[in-house]
């Protein structure tokens, strides 16, 4: 097929699925054009650390003389970088106690320290800011879905509010379309002098809100926060799998979308398992098995990233 | 001022209050134009009783000799009309009585309903289709509001996925765009068959997901679903309040409006209290107080329905 939407993507069988879908799209009822992308793995560079953990960790950083984070166990490993007692904690209770950091703070300032955190900040290994480490052919498959009046939303395993800081300018998707992991929050209306007039605010809890949001939450957290089925769905890990199933499963055309890492040049080269289900097996084998379209980032990328300069 | 963006509503302050908050919009940054709005009693009528009791009631009655509903005494109280037992259990025992009716449904079948049941609803006094009850003065700022790339919100009280069925058909708002009180929902994937291929489904629960979406829950709903402080709040009722003080506290242009059912002739007259903060006091002497711009529907539009034919 001959089309200018994906000069990013080498011609092949990747391609040419991606553009059937795109060729099939008008046939869709206006209101089911949903699609819906994870993050982290999928839209930017995951390695060799989330970037959403590396914010936490800068801010502890710049905090690290405050007695009441140094004295958790968890922020002391941290900032000792002391990897063996990391490794024994788990990323998900480091992460859960990385968010007490926050506890009390406006998500105005949340979202300020996001932006100047993302303003500065380097990759660590391949040499240019974190922010251009956004995949280059996923962002044309984003404007040619745009372009054909699809909803584009991002459904992360991240956090919402972290993601919705940078999704606008990173995607062009706006905060009520990121679907993420959250936080609780307290609103409290403090009285303000005489007259009984009130000045509210709205703070930061340290509280994850329900579950979080990976695997079949993600599904149930589509439902009740977006409200449509999507017709494409792209992931990378076990964490998308009820995602690209559930979008696979629809009627009509659709499209789920698995990106490989098997760059090891130009990216990186790992592999995911998928475990929510039923036992442990790789992603990429449930997906040869569903017959999803795996993306190879080696093969079907001719370009990854925009640039490679600060 | 003259301005052709709001024939419906009568010249006099309140128009002129939402006109000066139209010629400010331009001042806002783009991305702080979020508009946030209350269904019920705020952009459709919502006496003598809420339109989606009237829907679950229509296909409990649908299901009548189901023995497994009527053995519930809520909804047998619903079925024999009996207005005394269901005053005793009040209005929130019974809605959470009335959403086991939908246990184990698809969203979609869910959605199909609440369609269905819309198409031929005729309002019980009006002498009119309920889909034509929205008011045709907020329409007309809903689309005043959107020719100046605001986003349009509606955070209600009312069941999310209820209101999506009809937000875009009535007012042109999709369903990520609207905040309302949730169920949980559970993901089920079955397995189809050899070859370990799975037939996903998703089915409503009749369990209540978080809070039900009134008071201080819409702040803390408006930040976690929608991302943004709306510059814009409408409301009638004190489960609004929240919504509106934090709202009218923002920096820059901010505008609170609250309608007041104060039309028997056209719509219905009465009060509203809003106790979620302090002792119980009526939401208008809350408004006063705050500088809220209160729209009397009997003085300030000249038009409250666009038709009242069937």
């Amino acid at each position: 097929m001959s089309d200018d939407r994906l000069p990013s993507w080498r011609p092949g069988r990747t391609r040419d699925a991606v553009l059937a879908f795109l060729a099939a799209a008008p046939g869709i009822a206006p209101r089911d054009r949903v699609a819906c992308f994870d993050n982290d793995g999928t839209l930017w560079c995951e390695r060799p650390t989330y970037v959403q953990l590396d914010f936490f960790v800068d801010v502890l950083r710049s905090r690290a003389d405050d007695p009441a984070l140094a004295g958790v166990p968890e922020l002391a490993a941290v900032l000792a970088g002391d990897r063996a007692t990391m490794g024994e904690m788990g990323l998900e209770r480091i992460a859960l106690a990385l968010l007490g950091i926050f506890e009390g703070v406006s998500p105005e300032h949340f979202t300020a320290q996001v932006r100047a955190f993302m303003d500065r900040a380097e990759h660590a290994t391949l040499g240019c800011p974190v922010r251009s480490t956004t995949y280059v052919p996923m962002l044309e498959l984003v404007a040619a879905l745009r372009a054909l009046d699809f909803t584009v939303c991002i459904v992360t395993g991240g956090g919402a509010e972290f993601v919705r800081a940078v999704s606008h300018d990173l995607y062009g998707v706006p905060p009520e379309a990121v679907v993420g992991s959250l936080v609780d929050y307290d609103y409290v209306a403090e009285a303000a002098g005489a007259g009984g007039r009130v000045r509210p605010v709205l703070h930061r809890t340290a509280r994850v809100s329900g579950v979080v949001n990976e695997g079949a939450a993600k599904v149930s957290h589509i439902q009740t926060h977006l409200g449509r089925r999507p017709v494409l769905a792209a992931g990378n890990s076990g964490g998308d799998r009820e995602m690209l199933e559930w979008t696979a499963a629809g009627e009509g055309p659709t499209l789920a979308l698995l990106v490989d890492h098997d760059d090891d040049v130009r990216e990186f080269a790992y592999v995911s398992s998928a475990e929510s289900v039923q036992e442990p097996e790789l992603i990429l084998d449930v997906a040869a098995r569903a017959g999803w379209t795996v993306v190879s980032m080696a093969r079907d990328w001719e370009t990854v990233f925009k640039r490679l300069s600060s």
